[in-house]
């Protein structure tokens, strides 16, 4: 398995979990069940966005962490001053001492798979003091990385053929949420990332050009000396392009994309909005163009960063093509990058008015997941000592599904994909399904031509990476039913009950509900 | 200055950054500018969730980043792979292997303050090359924990003297987004976390109880051993009060309250809605809570984790008070505590209804900040080469205030509290300011009795902790005007520009605007 290399290795440690963990664990050693069997299984309960699926990541990272899990010895002395009854059993610390994931076991669907709510992600079994103590570290490390590859997954769908690069950093929640929000929407994807500490530490492509500050550091022509490029005097030629124009232009901004175009003359796109977009900065970028051109280097483009984006974008490549036109230069190759603030509302609303943007920009929005910033992951005990175990609750949709389980994706002669949650030993007679769909009790016979089983064994030394996993992804919601995945009045993804599981899941149900009395 | 170790130090290097800022550092060391003095200014335009007020946090951090800015030749590497031209000057590598912090200063308002729009919370001056760099990580390490703090805050304000606990870990944005949120939300005003890395780390206090998976982990009386607390067998004494209840309650809580009162009986705290908040957790526990109180043991109270909380927390002190007055016990020290999906409204709700409750847990809205996931922290440059710098937009709004400044808070004899933005070497006559709101353009004569200068010198060596932010961030809270911080209707802070500042202000802006022609 691939070191991600993502962050946070200096906190992920065995304290960083709720203290109850804790507190529960001493309580279960104490009365001597630390061993006994366990069964749990992680699970969303709604969509977020107002989509209809999710795709699921942070496997590798929840792996890694079960793989390395250790108290260390200031760890043990923390928990013993500050958690646990100062009168409590010195056995427990050194049971701390020794606990380790040896004997834990991971079914998980694969990185990078759509899924749907009630549907186990990960099934983990093992003692219970292990298995308890994980659940904190599990849920924050898929329920993040989960929520931003869906939004991403998301913007992908409306950015069409648009190249995509995440520029979220600086609105992330700390050093480390910016990291995982470049890691995850590159997994959902996007195409590349401004920030170069996920370059360095997990391959992903990184671009980026120039700020506003570059520009507002020039204040006259005089501020940039010239430099030749392939025999050409590329300041001197702007100059001239310039005045041939015949526009009245800040200065300091044509200066500031000599100075750019004279260093980085292989990535020259220009931010154009510092004074005045198509007045200003469009212009004097045309006139640094043409400059390169003559010297046999192909400029990129520029980036919109405020006003309407859309009409921007089109009004831009008109100025393209003007003086394109006038100077007989082809202008074909220039793009138009935009950023500042864009959603999926602005990307819809981009392409009703028919832009002309080759690149996206997206950084808040992306990584603070605006539309719904949390993924409400939950972690349930289904098995205890070979026992199914169900959690009932006054809010129905809180009862948990008791039991280890399977989860089949089939496919069936007419196209249709169904998921059908099964016992974990259950197999179908002749590849056929009887099930049901537990709310509104409408029963199915399913006979597929294909059936995929979604929880795997993990090897925990091999777990596909992040390259892999975006691999996977982007066949999934390649391949998969467009009526489900869409954004606009998406389809409910039919997640059925095998009967036989149903008939557990009721009789266990019966078992334990509590009666109202009514007198 | 103490170090926090609120994690992400291993990602915290030089590449954490968007590439332009390399892009952008070439081309000014190529035109010989990186060594050209410059000013920048962090802050914000708009307060977050509908308020008037921030609270500035990060800036232990910040300083502690800068301080230590270096970059590593595995870096130096990538920038020379990955990001510049491939025939880079490699003059400018040698420069990056000598880059650090040594003359850069900073002034900064102090952490914990209460802050507003348009007002530099951090200055920062020093040349050009490295003052640049530090842009990205700088808006990271303020934004998050600014947001969160002030989030913290506001639901401080609505719990009026209730206990508030952080219980986010789990929500957030990865390993380090938990980190942060224990972090900031403290220094906002909450009481206490569940994650135990920040009780190690940061010394924030730390409580937690059990979990569902806990109570679901017994299923019969038999799972559990009895054990005798200072001479009382605690099973077989809560079983003789469960008898004499007569209720009917699920027999594996019972047996998982009993397991748990015999291991931590100095934290008993029970969740109560497994099976039936009311008809069994309450009964249960109080049965368990009565044992433990004839073995000379208060138990703590109950959490509430799904249903109406504020009416289950009146049901549940009536159910304290009845069998207290039948067992003839003392339950006024039973604390009922409250979970789940809490937030704003929720709290605003709860005090409609006259809740009991006594301690708030908050995870998911007080982590994501659901209500504006991103405070829109910006940096600007405001000076170079001892001019000043200013940046135009067609969202005026966007327009900058150009030059170095400072920020003076001025009380008055009427009890009036103004912030004024002056030039840095602005000294008022005789202690009064004469004054202008620059969107109104109404003019004030301010006669202060009491003026505070906010942005002060920063010493690398010496920055206030988290638990001395905490400090500032609670006197301010406690004594700003209620108005302005007040969160039904609030009244915006009034922040003027001195009129010597507005001056120069208009000057420059009439210089570099450019004039739109109609023809």
């Amino acid at each position: 398995m691939q070191q991600t290399g993502g962050g946070h290795q200096d906190i992920l440690g065995a304290l960083l979990n709720d203290s109850y963990k804790l507190v529960m664990t001493y309580s279960f050693f104490q009365n001597k069940m630390e061993n006994d069997q366990t069964a749990f299984e992680l699970l969303f309960r709604k969509c977020p966005f107002g989509g209809q699926y999710v795709i699921f990541a942070g496997l590798n990272e929840v792996v890694r962490y079960i793989k390395n899990f250790k108290f260390t010895e200031e760890e043990i002395e923390f928990v013993k001053q500050n958690i646990l009854p100062s009168d409590a059993n010195p056995k427990f610390f050194e049971y701390l001492r020794n606990l380790d994931s040896s004997q834990v076991k991971i079914r998980a669907m694969p990185e990078g798979s759509i899924c749907f709510p009630k549907e186990p992600l990960i099934s983990i079994e093992g003692p219970q003091g292990i298995c308890q103590l994980i659940e904190t570290a599990v849920i924050n490390l898929v329920s993040f990385p989960s929520l931003i590859a869906t939004n991403a997954s998301r913007m992908r769908q409306l950015a069409g053929s648009a190249h995509l690069l995440e520029f979220g950093l600086r609105r992330a929640q700390g050093p480390d949420g910016g990291m995982s929000a470049t890691q995850y929407s590159f997994l959902g994807g996007f195409d590349g990332t401004s920030n170069m500490m996920a370059g360095l530490r997990l391959g992903i492509p990184v671009s980026g050009t120039i700020a506003h500050s570059f520009v507002t550091s020039f204040s006259e022509l005089n501020d940039v000396e010239s430099a030749e490029l392939n025999g050409v005097n590329i300041k001197l030629r702007a100059i001239e392009y310039h005045k041939k124009m015949g526009v009245k232009t800040n200065q300091g901004e044509l200066a500031s994309f000599i100075a750019y175009a004279q260093s980085c003359s292989n990535n020259f796109l220009c931010l154009v909005d510092t004074y005045h977009t198509l007045k200003s900065g469009v212009p004097n970028f045309l006139a640094v163009a043409f400059a390169l051109d003559d010297a046999g280097i192909k400029a990129k483009g520029i980036r919109l960063d405020s006003g309407d984006l859309a009409q921007l974008s089109i009004q831009a490549k008109e100025i393209f093509k003007h003086y394109g036109d006038q100077f007989e230069k082809d202008v074909s190759h220039l793009k138009v990058a935009a950023s500042n603030d864009i959603n999926e509302e602005a990307l819809i609303h981009f392409n009703k008015k028919g832009h002309k943007i080759d690149i996206f920009g997206i950084g808040t929005h992306l990584v603070t997941c605006q539309k719904q910033p949390a993924l409400g992951l939950v972690y349930k005990l289904v098995e205890c000592k070979n026992q199914i175990v169900m959690k009932l609750s006054e809010e129905y949709d809180k009862t948990t599904f008791p039991g280890q389980k399977n989860v089949y994706r089939v496919y069936t002669r007419s196209d249709q994909c169904v998921d059908i949650i099964t016992s974990i030993n259950y197999l179908p007679e002749n590849n056929e399904f009887k099930c049901i769909d537990h709310i509104n009790k409408q029963r199915y016979h399913i006979k597929p031509t294909f059936i995929e089983s979604l929880l795997q064994p993990v090897d925990y030394d091999y777990v596909p990476d992040l390259h892999a996993a975006k691999k996977h992804c982007t066949k999934q919601l390649k391949e998969f039913n467009t009526k489900v995945t869409r954004l606009e009045s998406p389809q409910k993804h039919l997640v059925l009950m095998s009967t036989e599981y149903y008939q557990m899941f009721q009789s266990k149900y019966d078992e334990i509900a509590i009666e109202e009395v009514i007198e």
